[in-house]
């Protein structure tokens, strides 16, 4: 029986305890619900997903290195020890702030605060169908997506007769110059040069050509110029062409048209640009232009003071007037400040609060081995410093304890040996070649 | 370049050296080419999936135990260190004997000597249709079909409000009472009794109902009368419900008609058959009721003595007049056999080889925490000895160094702490939680 014969729609009713409902188990959510603990109130984390997944690493699943269950975690598991969250499968249809209702597919549920932190998308600029021909990588699926095309290309070059089609097969597009970009550049130069050239017969893996494409004049605008160039000049090592100044104009499948040049691919993968999740249209708000919404400085939504926006979906201007970067650190600093806020409200504090503050914790991006940078306040690193410094603190910053034991034994494996130990290609979910027959599922985190 | 401008279909002409081609990269086939080193030959292997995957451990995946990348390995990885090895991720359509050919998606492939393994696949007694709704446990892509829809009808209970569909959700049925349908009540069992109960509110995992249906008077039929008994005492007090001499007659979604009674499930999972993949048909003969390939004593097929037929697929009998049963060990001793047939008939030894012999190497089910069933020749073990012996034997024949510590590490951690580290529900190839889409993939192993 269902414990208490407690319902989905009438169990808060029952309860006279406030009743907090957080829409997505990313960063933000997760965050705000750990700062809500000994709050009192009742909370429901609901999403679509049954996991919680550590993002910044989701390259180095779409490359080989780590399995899908050493980044992602029940969400339920990650709250285990909380006897007062509760944690829903479904997703959020709908929200109705002036009767204070989640719409769901299973019902209604109401809330007295409410927690948008449902994330970003890709953003294809319009154009959704490139998304079947370029994945991007924004969940575990996503990431199982990318490493099957990637890897059935050397497949299929191992198993090519045909000069032309052979170069073609391993020639791989990353289109955009960002972290995730010149992260999976950095990675898929590795896997070719390094991991399986011992492994072919017929072809050979280091003829891999990595096309990393940038619209803008430099890779990494988002961090200072000394290392965007030191990026650049690692990736060159690497084997790694970088364009910049080069939009890409049509992606079709096998083919992407880049400042008026066709450039012909094996696989081709996206990391140009994300956008916030369909929530704005929910509040009856307008979105910027990323579709983001505007909240006010204690991240709730005008007009709607019992409902908060947090993480990528929010935008909010810093000090200086720079919005707030989407980045894990900031959407788990406003779950955070979030889950505090509500907390003060519900002791019954009067006084406004702080506003919020985004502290910089600096961004970081590995490019190979031995290779990252970077940037926290004025520090700036590079080369192995930087990447001990990025592999220990991605290390400590994963979940829970057994994954930081066997991500790390996995990374020192992969160091010692180039071996890639997560390479196999499912048949089900990439399905899906070239003429992928569904686009991959995008997440709403 | 293609390295020596070689080509698929030209280059072992080019190579006066003998061909061998190897369809199925399975136990049988693997161990074929193992036993064939330094024979001189070029050996091909062909498979549809790049992995070997290690079946015995695949309802670990199934129920959230170890992560796919633990227990299946590329091909080529594993044979990375043969230069004489060429893996193509290809499947064979069809055999012609008569010119020696293999023909695939990408041309024909010539060959020497040609051993079939490409193994057996789920039977569901000619009700192809029964396969969308319970799926059974043969490749990697079937275990993270299984792990969505147990883990999601749990997911789904917690967010139901009627309790009719909550014990229905709760509901799993298991078909067939062989090793693998024993094995898998039991580790369903387990992860609703032990691992799930503290992270769910509302729903309670030990309400689940684990119904396990076996048509014949006993389950484990192949074991001894004494084991089958020990095991039926140990899931009965894990709570799964065996029910003897009750077969299966009608499958639809989420309901199961057994033995004139129907039972609505929120997820079944078929365990009762196997039939060999199709590949009688390519050699013009007639395979047996399960579709094996009846072969002479050399394993070599009546009228095609350079063709070999291993593993699963193979009918052979044992001095006594049973048949060789269908087992990892089999599998393997078969393929060790037929390599060092072929490798001595390249030394040009004429002497007619000795017959296959199949040596009992033990059968071993495991049911739950601390209880496993040994048998091996005329030793039988239960209980804890039985479970530390089968723990070993599996954390054994793992391939690699870093799986066997991985997979290691996770018993012990999952024996600690009752936690299964791999539970998250991928979107795509579970697709499916009723309405499938499509039909798991079938292997051909």
């Amino acid at each position: 029986m269902l414990r208490n014969e407690e319902r989905l729609l009438e169990r808060d009713d029952i309860a006279s305890r406030p009743r907090i409902v957080i829409i997505g188990g990313g960063f933000a959510g997760i965050a705000a619900a750990q700062a809500l603990e000994g709050s009192g109130a009742r909370i429901l984390i609901l999403d679509g997903q049954n996991h919680h997944c550590f993002q910044p690493l989701l390259y180095q699943v779409a490359t080989g290195a780590l399995a899908t269950t050493d980044i992602a975690w029940p969400i339920r598991y990650v709250m285990r020890n909380r006897e007062d969250v509760t944690v829903l499968m479904l997703e959020a249809q709908e929200v109705d702030p002036s009767r204070k209702h989640v719409k769901t597919r299973d019902g209604e549920i109401p809330y007295d605060f409410l927690i948008i932190a449902t994330g970003s998308t890709h953003s294809y600029f319009g154009h959704d169908a490139w998304a079947e021909h370029a994945p991007g990588l924004k969940s575990v699926e996503d990431a199982i997506v990318i490493r099957g095309r990637l890897l059935r290309a050397f497949e299929q070059a191992e198993a090519c007769v045909d000069p032309a089609q052979y170069q073609k097969l391993l020639t791989f597009i990353i289109i955009g110059g960002g972290p995730t970009g010149v992260e999976l550049a950095g990675a898929i130069a590795e896997v070719a040069r390094r991991t399986l050239p011992a492994e072919f017969r017929r072809a050979d893996p280091r003829d891999a050509r990595i096309i990393l494409l940038e619209a803008g004049p430099r890779i990494l605008p988002s961090y200072p110029e000394r290392l965007s160039t030191y990026a650049l000049e690692v990736l060159s090592k690497m084997g790694v062409e970088v364009r910049t100044h080069t939009a890409v104009e049509t992606v079709s499948p096998s083919k992407v048209i880049a400042a008026q040049k066709a450039i012909e691919a094996g696989a081709i993968f996206w990391a140009a640009g994300v956008k916030a999740s369909p929530a704005a249209h929910w509040l009856g708000v307008a979105g910027d232009r990323s579709g983001r919404i505007s909240v006010a400085p204690d991240l709730t939504v005008p007009m709607c003071p019992d409902v908060y926006v947090v993480g990528d979906l929010a935008r909010v201007n810093e000090a200086d007037g720079a919005p707030v970067p989407q980045l894990a650190a900031s959407a788990k600093q406003m779950g955070r400040y979030t889950g505090r806020s509500i907390k003060r409200r519900l002791r019954g504090e009067q006084a406004p609060p702080e506003p919020f503050r985004y502290k910089d914790e600096g961004s970081l991006a590995t490019i190979g081995r031995n290779s990252a940078i970077v940037k926290l306040g004025r520090l700036e690193l590079t080369g192995v410093v930087g990447w001990l410094f990025w592999s220990v603190v991605h290390v400590y910053f994963l979940i829970n304890l057994r994954s930081r034991l066997l991500v790390a034994m996995s990374w020192v494996a992969a160091y010692l040996t180039y071996h890639r130990g997560a390479r196999i290609i499912l048949d089900q979910p990439q399905g899906a070649t070239k003429e992928s027959k569904k686009d991959p599922p995008t997440t709403k985190r």
